[in-house]
C-alpha cells in the first residue's frame, strides 16, 4: 500500500479530519501536501454529501441533499517542480471503495447510492419528467453492485474518480465566474439554475488562512462543472489504468480529487447518477515540462482510459432525434438527442414491469454507453445508448414472445418534489 | 450468394437502372421489390452522390456537391404481412463495396471520399472554424483505409450503411414537413439552412406514376435527417452482424437504404465525413406482430450492434466542455462541448505536422468514439472523442520527447468557398 | 478485387482447371505465377477433397473420404527477389467462401461440412471414443453458420486457411521423409497410422514435366502435417488482418496456400473438424531480406493475428489432466490432457440433449479455445477447452434448474467403420 | 470487507497462525470453518513456500527451494450441507496481494517473484535447455507488475488463485496414490521425478490430531498436480469475477485454496513461473444439489472467467511443431510442440538482447497465451504461444529496420545446478 498522504477517518466529518481538504476551487487554497515527479502515493475521498445519504428506503435525503456542501475533495497537492505551462501526468493506479470496510454509514462502506434530484433542488437530465425525488441504494459484492430498488439487474462495477483537476490561476478562477455569472445574468431565477456562483455558504476552503477566508470563499468557485482543469468530467472510463495530462495553471500544480463512483453510465443522468461512494485513490505523479504549448493542450484535460474495463459483447441500443417530446424540431441539439435517446430507453424497459424511475436509475448507474452518432444530418442530431444486455438476469432482446415480467420486491424509494 | 432484388449496373447512372430507387421520403413511392419474413436478399446501393465526387486530387466536386441530388436510395421492398404496429426485424447479413470490383470511377470500386463541405454548399460540424471545401481520397486495400492525403495513418474499415428505414405515412410525413418547416421559418435565410424542405428538384421517386410525381415531389421528404423511420442515423456500428428493429407505419413497411461507408467516426462530423462507397447488402427480414406497442417503440429504432468491430485496446481521448471558442459559457449544450472535444483533438494533431483540415477529415472517417461523458453538471456538459492510438503508424501518445513529425507528401486537396 | 492470379472454376475438377495447383510438397514444382514484393493479388481456393464430400445427410463420402488425395493447394506463388534466408512477409487481406456463389454442389457455395472420419480411414483426435464416420453440413446466412445436423447451436465465422507455407528445399524435404519414416518405422502397421509417407497415388504436382513426375511424386511430402514452412497449421485465427512470417527455403519462396474454414475450433479436432470449404483469399507478400537470421526464425512461421474476430464475453470451460480414461497416470502429457478436457465439455454438452457425436463435430467447427493451462505440475498437465457461451440459443450455464434439453430434429449422418 | 475467516498475520509463519492450514490432500483434515451456501467471507493466502523467496539479487534460495513444505494452503472450509455429488459453486469476487502492505519480507507485499527450478531440485518445462537456477523480482505499482530483472517490460496482472480445489474421498485419494506410485514406479530415480508421492516430512495438516498424524501424513497426497478436485490448476484466467463448479467428494465439501499469483503466462512454464505471492481471496459459496450427475461432471472443474481481464489487441505469436530439438519426429505430441513453440518465442527475443533465461522468465509470467491449435495432422501436432506486443516498451515486430536492443541494467539471477 502506499503511503497515504490524505487519511480520512470514516468516523469524522470531513471537516474534522486530521488533514481538510476544500469544496471549492481557488488558487489560493494551500497544499495539504508535497509530492515529487514520480511519487506513488494513497489519498482517501469521502463521498460528496460527506454522509448526508443514507443507506435505507426512503428518499427524504436526496430531496434535501446540501448541494451547497459538494463535493468533498482530497487535496490539493503540490507537485515538485510544476509550472504553468506544464502538463501534469497523473496515473490512477488503483481506486476502489473505502478499504477493508464494508460496512457503516457512510457510501463506500460496501454500500452506495444513486439518486434522482428533485427539480428544486438541482433536477437532472430528465427533470422535466422526473421532477421528483428517488433514491436506489446498491449492494456492493466483490465487484459486482446490485440493488434491493432495482430487480433482476447487476454489473460489474468500472470504478473512477468522478471529479480530479488541478487548481486555476487567480486569471483562469476570474474568467469562470465572469462567464458563468454571464450566464446566470440571463435568467437568474431559474429553477434549476443556469449555473451555480460562488457561495460562502458551506464552503469548505483547507487550510486558507482564516484573515482570507471570507475573501476566497466569495471568489471561489464551485465544483460541480467541469472545466479547463479538468474537474467534474464524470468520466465513466476513468478507471484504474488510466493515463490522464492536467494543464497546470499554478506553482505546484495543486491536483485535488474526488466523487467516487462505483459505477456511472455515461452521461450520469440523473445528476446524482452514478453509484456515489468514499473510498481511495493510488496515484503517481509525472511531469512533461512546458507540455501545454508542445501539445497544444490549454483548456482540456487529455487521457488515455485503462485496459481492464468490463467485457461485454452484446449491446441493445436506442437512438434519439432533436425533435422534443411535444413534437417540436431543434436544429441539431445533440443534448435534446440524447434525451430522446434515454426516454426512449425507459419506455423500452417498462414494459418488462420496470417503473420509470426505476430504468431512469438503471441507466444513471450502469455501464450504458452514450454516444454522439450523428451530429450534421440537419435538422436532427442522432444520439444513442447502449445497454449491455448481459446485466439483466433474463433476456432483454426484443422478440416475438414479449417481454419477460420482473419481479420488484421493492419500489424505489420517493420524495415528492417540493 | 442471396438473390440480387436491387442490382445496379456500375456503368449506368442511378436513374437509367433496370430498377430505379428514390432520394425523397413518401408513402406512395411503390416497392420495388416485395420479400417474406425470413427471406434473405441481396441489395446493390449506389453511394449517395451517384459518381459526382472522383478520384483525384482536386475539392471543386465536393465544393459543388449536388445536395438536392441524395441520397440515392435502394428500394422500397415490401415484407409481406407487415402492418403498421409491427416491428421490422433486419439482419445485416453482409455489407462491402461493389462486389468483385476495385477499380472505376464509382467510389465503392476499390476506393472512397471523405470531404469537408463548404459553408455555402452544406457546411458541417465546425464549419466555422472549417468554410472551405477539402477532400480525402481513400484507398482500400483489403479492410484496411488509408489515402494519399492523409499521411501515416490508417485503419480497417466498419462497414455500414449511413441510412436505413420504412416509409413514413401520409400523417408522419405531414407531421415531418410540419415541424421542420417551423424551424426553417424561425430563420428562412440561413447559411447553412436551419433545415431542408421539400424540393422537386432532382427528386427520383422510383415508381410514382408521372400523374402524381408533382404533386409527391411537392411533399416527399428529403433524406439528410434521421426520424422515427431511422433515416439517415449515420451509426458508426450498424455493421454486419446488426440486428435492427424499425417501426412500421404503411403496409409492406416499404424498406430502403443506402449511403455505405467503409469507416466512419462517431457523429460523422464533416457532413460528408465518413468514407463514402457505393457497394452491396445481405439482408434478412423479419416481423414482430405488433411489436411497436409491445415492446413501447413508436418513434425510433432499437438495434443490437454486430460482434466483429476491429478491436483496439488504448485509446486517446480529448475531452470538451460547452464554452463556445470566443469564451461564451453555454447551458449544458453536449453538441457544443463535442465540437469543443473535436478541436481540442484537432489542435493536438496539428502538433504532429497535420494541417488542421487533415485532421478534421480524419476524425470524420477514422472508428473515433464521441461519448456524452457528462450531460448534467451544470452549466458545463463534457463530452469526449476517443483516438485509437494503433491507427497511427507512429507513437501519438503525450510524453516527454514532444511529438513525431509526419511527412505529408501530398496536402487534402482544397476549394474555396464561394 | 485484386487481380486473380490462381482462378477457378467451380464447375470444373481441380486437375481441369486453367492453372493446376497441387497436393504435395516438393522444391520441383514450378510457381504458376510470380508477383512482386508490395503486390496484393486474389487466389481461389478449392476445399480440401475437391468435392467428393456432399450436402447430404449420409455419411457414406465422411467413411471414404479419398485421403490419398488432398489437400488441394493454390499455388505455388514465387516472389521476386525471394532467397532462402529470407522472411517472407504474407497479410491476408480478405479470404471467404466462393465469391457470388451461395449454392452448388461444391463445399463453399453457401455451406460447408464438418466430418468425423472413422478409425479405419484417418480417425481423428478422439478416435478411440469415436470410431465411426459422421458428418454435419452448415449452412451460411451472412457469416453464420448453422447446421441441420446439430440443433440450437449457430456462431459467426472466422474464415481462415488452415493450409500455406512455402515450398521446403531439397534438403529439408529429405529431413521430412527421413524422420517421418523413422517413425513410421516403429510401427508400420499402426491403424491410423502414425504419419503419411510419399505416395505417387493421387498426386498432383503442376508443372512438373511429365519426365520428371514419378521421381518428384515418389519423393514428395504429404500436406498433412504442419512443418518448418508452415504448412498445414489449422490455426483458427488465422483471418483476414493476419500477416505471417515464413522463412524462405528456396529462392521464389515459392508459396502455397489452401484449405479453406468458415469457422474451427482450436485443435481442429474430428481431423476434419473445421467447417471445410472452398473460396478466395487477397493477399499481399513483402520480404524482410536476410530476416531468418535477424529475427532468428528458421523453422517456424511467426504471425499476428487480424483485429476483427468475433467478440465473446462470457465462456464455459472444461479442464482436463494427463489421467488416461482407463485410470493411468501419464507423465505431463498434455495431448492427453486436451483429450480428456474435450470429453469432459463433450458429457457436459449431452446432459443437454446433444448426441456425443454432435458434441464432437461442434467442438471441432465453433470457435472454442484450448489453452495449455498448466505443463509444469508433474505428474499432471492441465488442458482446458472454453466454449463461448452464446452460441447456444439457449443457457448452457450449470445451475439449480437443470439443463434445458435440445430438439434434434435430425441426427448426425453416420457411417460405420469398416 | 466480507469476514476474515482465514486470517493471516505476515509476521509469523504459517504454522504459527490462529488457524492453521494444510500443505496436503487428505479426507481427514478437519475443517477449519464452516460457511452456509450463500456466504461471503475473506481467505487470506500465505504464498506457496511461505517467504522462503526472499527479494534480493541472488537465485539461491530459487536453488534451495524446500518443495516438500508446499503448497502452504487456506482451509479446508466446510459447506453447510454440502454431500458426495453435489457440485460447489465457487464465486471469486475477489483477489490481490496482501492487503494494505506493499513492503516487507512476504512475496505479495509489494513485489512477487518468478524462478526456473534448476533440474535437481525440480526442473520445468525446458530444464533440459536450462538446467541452472534463475530467478526475477517483480515489483507491483498499481496493478501493474515490472522487474529490474527483466528490463523494458511491463504488464497488467491478472490476479488469480493457482491453486483451489475440495477434498478427496478416501477413495479418490486411494486411487491417486495407486496411479502416481505406478507411475513413478517406472522409473523411481528419474531426475526430475516422474510424481511426487506422499512424504510425511514436512507435512502440515491442520487440524488432524495427533495420534492420527503420521499416518494420515503418510497417506496424504501431494498438492503439486491438478486431479480430480481442482487442485492445483495454474489457470491464469481465473481470476475475480470467474464462478466455478467443484465436484464435491466429502460431507461439507471442504474447500482449500492457495498459490495466488499476480500473472501468469498460460502453463506456467518455468514450474516457478507465475508471480508468486501471497494476499487474499473473497469468496461466495453455493450448492448444485446433485449437480454432478445432473451436469456429468465427476472429474474435473468446470468454470467460467470473469470479465475483466486486460485486454490486448494486438499479438505476435509462434508456432510449433513435435519434432524434438534433435530432429526426431514425435506422433502427435503437443506438450513437445508447445516446448518448440515457446523456445521459438525464446530464440526471437533474444535478438531484441534479452538472454535466454530472462525470455523464459517472461514467458512463465507475462500474460501470453498458449493453444492447441493443430492436434490431428499426423504425425504434427501444432501448439501455438501468443505474447501481447503492448506488454513491451518498444516495437518488437518483425520489420525491415531490425530489432530494438534492449538495455540490460542487470542480468537475472542464477544459481548454478548441483
Amino acid at each position: 500500500m502506499p503511503e497515504v498522504i490524505f487519511p480520512l477517518d470514516s468516523t469524522k466529518k470531513f471537516e474534522d479530519q486530521e488533514k481538510v481538504g476544500h469544496n471549492r476551487w481557488h488558487p489560493e487554497i494551500p497544499p495539504v501536501a508535497t509530492v515529487k515527479p514520480g511519487d506513488v502515493f494513497r489519498v482517501h475521498c469521502r463521498e460528496w454529501f460527506d454522509g448526508a445519504i443514507v443507506n435505507d428506503d426512503s428518499a427524504e435525503d436526496i430531496l434535501n441533499a446540501p448541494l451547497p456542501t459538494v463535493h468533498k475533495l482530497s487535496g490539493p497537492f503540490a507537485i515538485e517542480g510544476a509550472q504553468p505551462g506544464d502538463l501534469l501526468v497523473v496515473d490512477i493506479l488503483d481506486v476502489g471503495p473505502v478499504p477493508q470496510e464494508d460496512s457503516g454509514p457512510l457510501a463506500g462502506q460496501g454500500w452506495g447510492y444513486t439518486g434522482i434530484f428533485s427539480t428544486n433542488n438541482g433536477g437532472g437530465f430528465l427533470t422535466e419528467q422526473f421532477p421528483d425525488a428517488y433514491k436506489a441504494i446498491w449492494d456492493f459484492t466483490g465487484q459486482v453492485a446490485s440493488s434491493r430498488h432495482i430487480p433482476e439487474v447487476s454489473f460489474t462495477g468500472l470504478i473512477h474518480p468522478g471529479l480530479m483537476g488541478t487548481a486555476p490561476s487567480a486569471e483562469l478562477l476570474a474568467k469562470w465566474n465572469k462567464r458563468e455569472g454571464d450566464l446566470i445574468a440571463t435568467d437568474p431565477n431559474r429553477v434549476p439554475p443556469l449555473a451555480l456562483p460562488p457561495l460562502p455558504q458551506d464552503a469548505v476552503l483547507g487550510g486558507v488562512p482564516q484573515s482570507d477566508f471570507d475573501r476566497v470563499a466569495g471568489e471561489a468557485a464551485r465544483t460541480a462543472p467541469p472545466r479547463e482543469n479538468g474537474g467534474n468530467q464524470d468520466i465513466k472510463n476513468f478507471s484504474k489504468g488510466t493515463r490522464v495530462f492536467y494543464p497546470v495553471f499554478v506553482n505546484g500544480a495543486n491536483l485535488s480529487m474526488g466523487d467516487l463512483h462505483f459505477s456511472q453510465g455515461d452521461g450520469e443522468i440523473t445528476f446524482c447518477g452514478a453509484i456515489e461512494m468514499g473510498g481511495f485513490l493510488d496515484l503517481r505523479v509525472d511531469l512533461i515540462k512546458g507540455g501545454m504549448d508542445t501539445y497544444g493542450v490549454s483548456e482540456n484535460a487529455i487521457f488515455m482510459p485503462g485496459i481492464v474495463d468490463p467485457r461485454f459483447s452484446e449491446w441493445l441500443a436506442f437512438s434519439g432525434t432533436s425533435v422534443t417530446l411535444d413534437g417540436e424540431q431543434k436544429y441539431l441539439d445533440s443534448h435534446l438527442s440524447y434525451q430522446r435517446a434515454c426516454l426512449h430507453a425507459i419506455d423500452y424497459l417498462t414494459k418488462f414491469g420496470y417503473s420509470r424511475e426505476q430504468a431512469y436509475l438503471l441507466l444513471g448507474a450502469a455501464p450504458i454507453e452514450g454516444r454522439l452518432s450523428g451530429v450534421v444530418d440537419i435538422p436532427n442530431s442522432c444520439s444513442t445508448v447502449y445497454l449491455p444486455t448481459s446485466i439483466f438476469d433474463f433476456d432483454v432482446r426484443p422478440s416475438a414472445s414479449g417481454p419477460h415480467q420482473v419481479e420488484s420486491r421493492m419500489a424505489a424509494p420517493m420524495a415528492k418534489n417540493k
